[in-house]
């Protein structure tokens, strides 16, 4: 009997293993050097859990099962409702702000399609206790620093900015009702991905009269500088739009000092679908063909007390292993995969293996990688074990080291070769062959 | 509302973070110094791959679920199946030996107790295509070098072996039916946990007559070179078990050769539960009061070709994060979780706070850690928020820096300051301070 991965899911065979421990690396190394440190959550939590959230309708996208006790449970889909479950128990007896990271592997039950698979695995970085802009622009600051550190520019890729006070306050400034924000809120959402006709008639559905189409039209594409100033003005008599755009103004010119201004904007076509966020939301899109959304976030200043904690500000934001692979790959700044091997011990002589087990097992405890041929078989077979699983050294045991305590070491890359004493050669194992 | 981690699971505070990392660390660094490469699978498998291998009774210790085409899943509750599946399909043409190892999140419905969860990582370590002792002996040394490397001598933990042959030898000399071996089994690998009495207890359950009692209370508590001889020469007459005392023997001098015979010896109480395996089986004991198996594992060279593989020879041990973080703990061997970071950069005053952030994002992009204030507050409380999160340095921006162009950094552990030029320091950040 044959069994595949489930539907959705993937196998990771060690070249796929390399890449993605390499991507999850950067994570690390990014959010360490930004002062973040990682946390982690259970892999399944109490059903309710998402439901309190993102009520009953959440479930169908869950992977959801009961235990023995009956309790309800659901793989978990995304991190933010661990993270605010945890911050809930300790956020009064942790210092402020507090800078949290975690990579979990997530899972949702809905139709794989590119970029969107079942399993995968996301970098959500989180700063919690921080009402001022600084934690909204230090968080974007930190995508950023990634996206720096794997080689893309500003060519390549952008964060756009809006704040949901601003379309808030606009859907007010038209007139439309409660009832049929959430539905404007999913067709702005997905504007940038419709053409112009695709989007009217997404907004057609939505019993809008002209004057509140006019509206949507006038601004929704609204971007840059000149778009804000030009929405500040139509929303002047709202003192919450006049904030939201104050505080999109102040968050831009912060990320101008961390020196990353060139890579955001104003967008008002940056929405984010879910219910949570409260005021400045982004996404970073990627510039070549794939367009798309390659990580977003925002502040979400309520979701803590909602989940029994104290009121408490923070803002975040969430990419994945799958979506920045792709983007990587599309701009050519996934690295090279080749492993590496420290050296190859080979016997010269079937009688000296118990010798080549003896240095393989020094070396290791000194730190290197070290293996052997798993056959006794001539010296020239070695070799080429060791050239295929390429080794940097080659160290060879000859037939007479009980008499000389010597053995060969070959420098692979350079073409070297030295005899050494087995017993110098052990306590400085990379010493330089000339 | 307020919600817990479900039961049997753990959140991971940054603190419990820092352990779980540095042990998987451990894992990680072994692994590769002894040549093998990183594997892993998705969160939840087939239902039936785990039927396949372990029948139905299985499936009440698993969380498993149907998604919405109505296929049984269930997570992963150990990795062996994953990777029997994964080398099924590729095992023709991969090099060998395979030399693979993961580490795996796992989840088992069972009642959580001390040093078991209902979720947990593991180590698994594997080598498959070789059907020599040397596998056998290699996969060992692994789990051996992780406890030197950790600092754990022949005092604190040994490794027990044995050969399934050697049991399933004795069994038939005692004429004990395949009906009864199972329980058999359950009973010796129960042997150690249990006084005499309640072992005699045990046996007494199964109908044994008394010269099947009597042969399993002569051997069954054989252990070192002279319990091996003495069972060899009982089963003499059987070829089978001959040569598994004999692969036992070889497999110990390749220990010895390796430089960790003094961690191993042969022990008839080593049975392991599990179903699949075929030779050589073994289990890491710790020495201190826990008196627990932290980690075990053996041949099992059926298992591929059962799960549509090739016929093909199989060795692996598996051990959790659980046992080991309380074995590390008893011998006092868990690392201080100091968090460390390199700069920290304060204002002089609030006007030039920007240049505070360009310092930052300038060292962030070179490597280092680095954080600042979100407060705008005095120079005193900003040293007190850099000594609460270990900063080795202080970086103060002085109210005068746009016409002077330096900065003052302050080495904290040595209390040396300096007064540098910015473009110099961002140049080399970590130069000595005089």
């Amino acid at each position: 009997m044959q069994f595949k991965a489930p539907k959705g899911t993937r196998d990771f065979f060690p070249d796929d293993m390399v890449l993605r421990r390499w991507i999850m690396k950067q994570w690390d190394d990014v959010s360490l050097r930004n002062g973040f440190v990682e946390y982690d959550g259970p892999i399944f939590e109490d059903l309710d859990l998402y439901r309190v959230k993102s009520g009953d309708e959440i479930v169908d996208q869950l992977f959801h099962f009961t235990d023995r006790g009956g309790r309800g449970l659901a793989i978990r889909p995304e991190m933010t409702p661990t993270l605010a479950r945890m911050i809930a128990v300790r956020a009064n007896a942790l210092p402020k702000p507090i800078k949290w990271y975690s990579q979990p592997r997530l899972c949702r039950a809905e139709r794989p399609q590119r970029g969107r698979l079942r399993e995968f695995f996301q970098w959500n970085v989180d700063i919690i206790g921080e009402s001022s802009e600084i934690a909204d622009a230090e968080c974007i600051f930190v995508l950023i620093d990634f996206m720096r550190k794997v080689g893309l520019s500003p060519e390549h890729v952008e964060v756009k900015l809006n704040s949901r006070a601003i379309v808030s306050a606009l859907l007010d400034a038209a007139q439309i009702s409660i009832q049929q924000q959430s539905a404007v809120y999913a067709a702005l959402d997905k504007r940038d991905k419709l053409s112009a006709e695709a989007f009217e008639a997404l907004l057609a559905k939505i019993d809008l009269n002209t004057s509140q189409k006019n509206i949507l039209a006038q601004f929704a594409d609204a971007c840059d500088a000149d778009g804000l100033d030009r929405i500040a003005e139509f929303l002047r008599e709202s003192s919450v739009a006049t904030e939201g755009c104050d505080a999109v103004r102040r968050v831009l010119d912060l990320l101008d000092a961390f020196g990353v201004g060139g890579y955001c904007r104003f967008d008002m076509g940056v929405v984010r679908g879910l219910a949570y966020y409260t005021g400045i939301v982004f996404e970073a899109f990627g510039k070549g063909g794939l367009k798309r959304a390659v990580g977003g976030g925002g502040r979400y200043d309520r979701l803590i007390e909602d989940m029994g904690g104290p009121t408490i500000g923070a803002v975040g934001f969430a990419t994945s292993d799958v979506v920045l692979a792709d983007l990587l790959n599309e701009f050519d700044r996934l690295p090279s995969q080749e492993c590496e091997l420290d050296f190859f011990v080979i016997d010269a002589d079937p009688s000296v293996f118990e010798t080549v087990l003896h240095v393989t097992a020094s070396l290791r405890e000194r730190g290197m990688s070290a293996v052997f041929s798993y056959q006794r078989q001539g010296v020239g077979k070695q070799f080429k074990q060791a050239a295929a699983k390429n080794a940097n050294r080659v160290v060879i045991v000859e037939a007479d080291i009980a008499s000389t305590r010597k053995i060969s070491v070959k420098d692979m890359a350079h073409s070297k070769q030295a005899t050494l004493e087995l017993d110098a050669f052990l306590a400085d194992p990379m010493q330089q062959i000339e």
